[in-house]
């Protein structure tokens, strides 16, 4: 089992990574517990470390005020108190509600993240981001808590989709970029057994995504600064999941996408070689993952893009690219370049 | 203009407590305002620093995941961002429901509080505890989130109803309990002006009260240990509110005879001297208000304590009294006392 530390003073916690290691939980368990997940997730597990299951639809519908309240009530009429544990135990949606339901019961209860997709176990069950969507706009209402232990079980990696894995491997491509050459050569070195779900490999690339997040986010808990890098790629990426309705495209494709985007600008602002876009567009397309949105509308989403949550008084703050492991936030990207790299994009090349 | 500075590293902030000082609120305008308030409250006041004006209806009923998602979507139609600050214009439940949205809203953005009654100058502005109700209890959806200052302007108490007056007495007896036996004798000695809404007076002990408050959050922001102290008296003022519907007593008058409760254990366990007893209940008498609950259950009142949202375990930590400035927390008392001070307030002596 590979053991990574998430560094918050007080709100300090590790990351278990490895095969058959959910029974660990149970000694996080410091009251009652209700775990929250899906049906289908939980038939794949052999649980039996908690005292009480709430099942939450599968979408991103679930991901929502009213879901969130239905499992206050579970948690009162479960008679969970201060003391008490939620068990995240699903993908992003799970850990997200769930979290936010820690986060605000009780002003705040113990939570365990148990991320069962590659895109939760790299990304979203680490670092304390937890929310729920409003009609107008995604991941509106939420909180920052952070989980009292994290417990990436790898078997799951076996039984997810094809499509779950490419959306993983849309934010460990991002972390290739802002980690260093040799993290980002390891991935094209082992693009292959990657894909062929080869464990030890992807414990290795699991391992060393929470590394780069476990750090960012010990330096910069809230995002108010150095974490923003982990936005990279995502300027463009949530701009087109807006656009697309969530629909289209997972998020780690959408990332992928947005990537491209980054790592473009940065070459026409001359930060970055062309070499290092080419590096970054063939790892991509190793991974058989779309590296341009032909079809979408490069104006409209270039008004999207100023929308986004994340802008600040109108001001998009860009992640951008000038080698591997070093990016630079930069929000005075000429229109005229963001708009080109957008066509391009957009006319799918 | 008094100041009062609670110390939480990172997070820390003032108080100001004064006459017409609400001009004071322009500087912590970091970006887009929008100020929660009541219409009768917002009437009072001359507003001339916020750029969106949300009004919530009057009572505990607003305090709701309702009017919170009501308000998430005035602040993303009026293009609130991370650098927003909402503004608490208000008493408790204003306090409470804007403080959970700014909490909440984009993972928590600033928070300015403006108590406006006498209870929530001294309790609930201070210390960062947000919170909306739920259909099964109170309070019990919430979040830690510190404002970046709080503003008390005094003139707002020259038009508070006589019974809001009292609701902030109650609390602020607690304090001079578990302050200091000087302070307990200013408010003996100065009873009669306080009544009488002598600002001069109500300024110094809105300040002490701010001072004490201040220090326990900033020992303990999460209540994990000292800051119980200022439940001192609301063991049983919690069962009082929830069998009588929080419609029949104030919170402060609950208080007032939870801190008989508390004193009178403290006296049965021979832990504080019948004079100290005789003391508090001469005090809140002074301010004419209620030192029993004659009429209500006592048996029902005893299970309902044992079902409180802060019972950890089925364990209830009362917060005892050995004298003024000295208290101490204590999980083990006796059923029997605790019936017989109940049964004792139930009979009306």
């Amino acid at each position: 089992m590979e053991k990574v530390f998430v560094d918050l003073g007080a709100a300090s916690y590790e990351i278990f990574i490895g095969k058959d290691i959910m029974d660990g939980v149970k000694k996080f368990l410091t009251g009652k517990s209700l775990l929250v997940t899906q049906k289908n997730i939980f038939d794949l597990c052999d649980v039996n470390f908690t005292d009480e299951i709430a099942f939450i639809p599968d979408g991103e519908t679930s991901k929502s005020l009213f879901e969130a309240e239905k499992l206050y009530t579970r948690a009162i009429e479960a008679g969970l108190d201060r003391k008490s544990v939620i068990i995240a135990l699903g993908g992003g949606v799970v850990g997200d509600l769930a979290g936010f339901v820690a986060a605000t019961f009780m002003r705040g209860i113990n939570l365990i993240q148990i991320p069962t997709t590659l895109l939760a176990q790299v990304d979203s069950s680490v670092g304390g981001k937890t929310a729920v969507n409003h009609a107008l706009g995604k991941n509106l209402i939420g909180a920052f808590h952070q989980p009292k232990a994290v417990f990436i079980d790898l078997n799951f990696l076996k039984t997810l989709p094809e499509r779950e894995i490419k959306s993983g491997l849309g934010e460990i491509v991002k972390y290739g970029v802002i980690s260093d050459e040799k993290f980002f050569s390891y991935l094209e070195d082992n693009a292959d057994k990657i894909l062929q779900r080869d464990l030890n490999i992807l414990a290795q690339i699991v391992k060393h995504s929470c590394e780069i997040k476990a750090k960012v986010v010990s330096a910069d808990e809230k995002e108010s600064g150095l974490r923003r890098i982990l936005n990279f790629g995502h300027t463009l990426a949530h701009a087109i999941e807006e656009q697309t309705g969530y629909k289209k495209f997972r998020h780690g494709e959408a990332v992928a996408i947005g990537i491209m985007a980054a790592a473009l600008i940065s070459c026409e602002l001359g930060k970055t070689s062309a070499e290092n876009v080419n590096r970054i567009e063939s790892l991509l397309k190793k991974f058989d993952m779309m590296t341009n949105c032909a079809g979408l509308d490069a104006d409209k989403l270039y008004s999207v893009t100023f929308r986004d949550k994340k802008t600040v008084g109108g001001v998009v703050n860009w992640v951008l690219m000038r080698d591997f492991g070093s990016v630079e936030v930069s929000s005075d990207v000429p229109e005229n370049i963001i708009k080109k790299v957008f066509r391009r994009l957009c006319n799918g090349n």
